[in-house]
């Protein structure tokens, strides 16, 4: 029995999404049901190609209510660059929840990854950071980094940015850019740890495999978003940051303790996976505690979870096929 | 930098992707890179649904040397055939291994995962079957039972094949169809284990989930291929078989040893990871010995794997190409 798939490219996703506030709720809604739902999310398919410099990530989550599910393919070849091509590309496809038959492939070039990473930075900070957040800072200057940046405007009214990156003139680019583009204060400073003292939130976007803050940063009244490491080797917070912290919170504690900042603080003795460590959808649906105090220090470690990915597919699906973008195939 | 993809319906490739010899020798030749050369095959990613009575694979390898690699997604809906679907559907993705960036996607609905098996099925043929097969065997009449004959067929001169399945009139009906398609001799057979007595060949090709073999069938001459079980919870030859037979060959040891025949002849502590079981790759490439004398008995366990994927795909996009079919899509 044929039936349609909606197939979509990266330039027909970027008219109908973009990091808005329904975004952000609805990643919101997908954390809060990984920790209150039977939601099924296998550990990330994740195959290391070192001889091109390159690895592939595979995600997935079933969401009970939800139609579809997604399946994302997450390459990510880090010579690519240097042939004018970016570092992360892939797709992801949405599945039929009750038949299997595929619904829809968007052919995104990882723009609902960049997207739905964004708005779990957004999530962190609506639940994790201080009463009042003046001044933001952000660490790394590609694409999570102004996208960090506008998802947090989303939902706080930052009135300052501070930005750190190794190359200055990244720096200065993204600074004059997002200024433009949000009306806001964005300065980019040389510093990241003059940064940190100056911050009520900060977000980490690096690829570092060694951290690049340490505990000695730590004031009260901080929250800390790390999203850079995805990887085993990746590493952005000294693990020391995580000892200290009042609240340490993970988007998947078995996935950080494999991926994240968590792994390093597990494998200095600093951490452990039944410790303090809560996961995120646990804060969000009020079954773990967050930041219960102004003054306290919060660290949230982002790797990135299948249930993001079938949360912005469906939501994706959905804004397609009432915009009638995309083709459609009979198969 | 916006690049090509090709997509391809399930209709288009069933009409440049037949089961024949090449495709059966690009599969041997896949299973002799993964014993002889540096392929990249993580496990499987393997979600189970139960409460939908559903499962998802997504498979993967890299294979050095080709252009690309493929990431097959299997949705398996086994309620489906209640509402007129088949259980089976999903699509591959080939992704260039220079670049990471998406090639092409087969929206298949599992039609190349039919076609690879069945190659599969014809290589261990080859490989292990006796010297002289006049009678082939098989239980099931489903996509494979088929298929597996024709593969046979096309690697062997078969005289006569017996078949066996649970329901009497769907191996009428397989017998009828086969009998004019290949002009060979093909029965009904209502006894399984007179079945294997009557052949050199056998190949079984059940979701059975307890064994429909056991060891009192065996007889000096007999090949035998498991190919259906793919899962944790299915089986379908007695681990006595196993552990009787001269030669036991695996598609991959450590996944036969979690999804195959395998498994449950190590739970029964009748073989190990580390005896006599041998790949099918390392038979081809004769770095291991297969069968040695005509009246030996061999088992082959196929579960199905990434590097058959990535082989068959690569070898599609070809054909593809050349045959100017498919749709292009520039994202």
């Amino acid at each position: 029995m044929p039936h349609d798939i909606r197939l979509v490219t990266d330039a027909e996703l970027r008219r109908v999404i973009h990091l808005d506030l329904e975004i952000i709720d609805c990643i919101e809604s997908a954390f809060a049901a990984l920790a209150t739902q039977q939601v099924i999310m296998p550990p990330v398919l994740s195959m290391a190609l070192p001889h091109v410099n390159a690895e592939v990530d595979v995600k997935t989550a079933y969401v009970p209510g939800l139609d579809g599910f997604a399946i994302k393919v997450s390459p990510g070849f880090f010579d690519n660059p240097a042939r004018g091509l970016p570092s992360l590309n892939g797709l992801m496809v949405l599945l039929s929840a009750h038949t299997g038959l595929v619904q829809a492939v968007f052919l995104d070039n990882g723009y609902l990854t960049d997207i739905r990473t964004a708005a779990a930075g957004a999530v962190a900070a609506r639940h994790l950071a201080p009463g009042t957040v003046t001044t933001m800072g952000v660490l790394g200057t590609g694409v999570q980094a102004r996208l960090q940046i506008i998802a947090a405007a989303k939902v706080m009214p930052v009135k300052k940015v501070l930005v750190w990156g190794r190359g200055a003139e990244k720096a200065e680019q993204l600074t004059t850019d997002l200024r433009t583009t949000l009306g806001i204060d964005v300065q980019a400073v040389a510093d990241r740890h003059e940064l940190v003292a100056a911050c009520q939130l900060v977000v980490t976007t690096t690829p570092a495999r060694d951290a690049i803050l340490d505990a000695g940063c730590l004031h009260p009244g901080l929250h800390i978003t790390a999203m850079g490491s995805d990887q085993e080797d990746k590493n952005e917070l000294s693990p020391r940051i995580l000892a200290q912290a009042d609240v340490v919170v993970c988007d998947r504690i078995s996935q950080c303790a494999r991926l994240g900042e968590l792994r390093t603080a597990i494998e200095n003795g600093l951490m452990t996976r039944t410790g303090k460590a809560v996961e995120l959808g646990e804060v969000i649906a009020g079954v773990a505690a967050g930041r219960t105090r102004d003054d306290q220090i919060t660290v949230c470690d982002l790797t990135g979870t299948g249930v993001q990915d079938t949360a912005i597919a469906t939501l994706t699906l959905g804004r397609i096929t009432k915009a009638h973008a995309g083709t459609t195939l009979t198969v």
